[in-house]
């Protein structure tokens, strides 16, 4: 294989000043640009789009045609962050300024995993029994990387809404299986171990304990059944951010234990997402993602706990979006809503969608 | 005074998933809505606008009138995210539970200063010896703090542009003064501390040599002069992001020696910022933002260093922005230009603002 090279391969970079990592994808740069598209709302947009990349039947930018698929259709980004044909890399800092200049290849693959042939549907106006094929397929994908020697981590995510930068309104989400675990999962794992280190328990079990049952008022609370919370956590910087949490000690999606953990996940996507949509009356746009244990060897029975992050841009309109800027980037994010205040504005929405009352 | 109230005082929270903290301003919640701007084109924006609450003469939200200032105009923001007016508050965690519930009132001052009496200029478009008088005068906050027991430190940062959130286009920054060291600077000082202590160096005076003398082909300066470098960064995130960095070790903005470093800071922000907007020919949108010792009582001597971060929101046209979402927020920030390409971008932009061509 040729030499690494860092115009052509995806690596990431370290940040001595902020301790942290970047990763950089630099062959993207080559991709042809799709363009933004307006914000449009579904209610216009037809059950099948004949210039849909997502939609079956229809062919994709590299050449390849979509199958008539029947609830999720899988396949790998034509324009992936990383790559598993490139050499390893792993660069050593000897001295000093080397130290400052760190890098490491990332290898990997991107796929892209459509939630319904349906166009102009969300999940949120998705009926539980719709997700659920969902979850099976990230469930699949998740126990499959397990085989790929050289993927460690796998990270599961959904940009809902053109605000979110994300350009097709078919309902999709992408995975990112990669050799590094990323920043965010990787400060997770960290404050993970030292909690169970301190307490001998897990921070979210305890957490999940805490605001179930600990609390009289459970201010927190959005929603739940048996086998999950939803809940605006403590510290949640985006106004109406919220976490879907495991109620057992379920290290990832392949240790729900069949049929009723796999149905009550379900249940509570759908019915966060729906209230998400009822807040505003309107498409609510998002970044949700999935953390759970590596794909690595390492054993995780300590350190990971099934949950999902949503992110949720929105501040006070359907077009008047809270932004992380300046202060945010700068110091420190800042929020004006508490937590408090938007579970109770979330519990107030109702779990049958605005578009369907 | 009252008893301290999370839905009235500023705080921050902890996160014990991320080990970080977020800001909370729940009084805000009350301020009016000023309503978001379109975009406006500041060709076509008068020198003076009657509206505007930052113009000399004009009137403001709660009453006070704007002199006919001549420079510069600082005054406290009628609507500010930290208060000097709350009582103390630290929570301590006694147990597990608690250490999950963390939070700490934040007391201090959220200051507005205009850089120039006319509305439709910017940085970029302003004299070197128009931008002396905004530094002279951020010093002037920045020394002043030392004397007010609470604050601790002092954060300068500018939104530019309505796609940073930034409604009003009147050229201003601001300035936050708070009782807590904020998140990303408490980031930087613990990295420079460790650097300093393993290598008895500062680490951004070895940054600074080894981009300016120890690499040949210097790939990712921009622009220097006598006392300062622009650089894109190794780790940078956003597409153009730059740091401007005192090439002697200055601690913080006082530590200026004079006529010559001043000169030469105001120099380097003009042509960083010339050469932004010659990049897309358009007002390049942008948070940028000091970093320097904060105003605390400890000894900075080793782990603080003048420097400025710009991150610049657009990606490859005026009205492609570069989107944080998704993977950046569940998993690690991701870019797909590098910054040694980013660099040779810049580098290769004037800097005469075309307007001025
Ligand atoms: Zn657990
Ligand atoms: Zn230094």
């Amino acid at each position: 294989m040729s030499e690494f090279d860092f115009n052509e391969h995806s690596h990431r970079r370290y940040n001595p000043l902020t301790n942290s990592w970047v990763l950089c994808s630099p062959h993207r740069t080559k991709r042809p640009w799709q363009g933004q598209q307006e914000t449009a709302d579904n209610e216009s947009l037809p059950s099948y789009d004949p210039s849909c990349y997502l939609c079956p039947g229809n062919r994709r930018a590299q050449g390849d045609t979509n199958p008539e698929y029947q609830n999720t259709f899988i396949f790998t980004n034509d324009f992936a962050a990383v790559k598993s044909d490139q050499p390893q890399f792993l660069h050593k800092s000897d001295d000093k300024f080397s130290s400052l200049l760190l890098a490491e290849g990332v290898r990997g693959e991107c796929k892209v995993m459509c939630f319904s042939p349906k166009h102009n549907i969300t999940v949120a106006e998705m009926s539980k029994d719709a997700i659920i094929p969902v979850i099976k397929a990230w469930i699949e994908v998740y126990r499959n990387s397990f085989s790929i020697p050289y993927i460690n981590h796998v990270q599961i995510f959904e940009n809902k809404g053109a605000i979110m930068g994300c350009s097709n309104p078919h309902p999709h989400c992408q995975i990112w299986c990669t050799e590094s675990i990323p920043e965010e999962p990787t400060k997770e794992l960290i404050s993970m171990t030292k909690y169970y280190e301190k307490n001998k328990s897990c921070l979210l079990c305890d957490y999940v304990l805490l605001e179930t049952l600990k609390l009289q008022d459970k201010p927190r609370i959005v929603c739940e059944n048996d086998s999950f919370v939803c809940v605006t956590p403590f510290w949640a910087i985006w106004p109406y951010e919220t976490m879907i949490i495991a109620k057992s000690h379920v290290k990832s999606l392949i240790e729900l234990d069949g049929v009723k953990q796999l149905n009550d996940l379900a249940d509570i996507i759908r019915r966060i997402t729906c209230r998400y949509d009822n807040v505003f009356k309107c498409s609510f746009p998002y970044s949700m993602g999935i953390h759970q244990a590596p794909v690595d060897e390492n054993d995780h029975s300590n350190d990971s706990h099934l949950h999902l992050h949503f992110y949720p841009a929105l501040l006070r309109s359907p077009t008047v979006k809270k932004f992380l800027v300046g202060y945010e980037m700068l110091a420190e994010p800042q929020r004006d809503l508490t937590p408090e205040q938007a579970a109770e504005t979330l519990r107030k929405c109702s779990e049958i969608h605005y578009k369907q009352e």
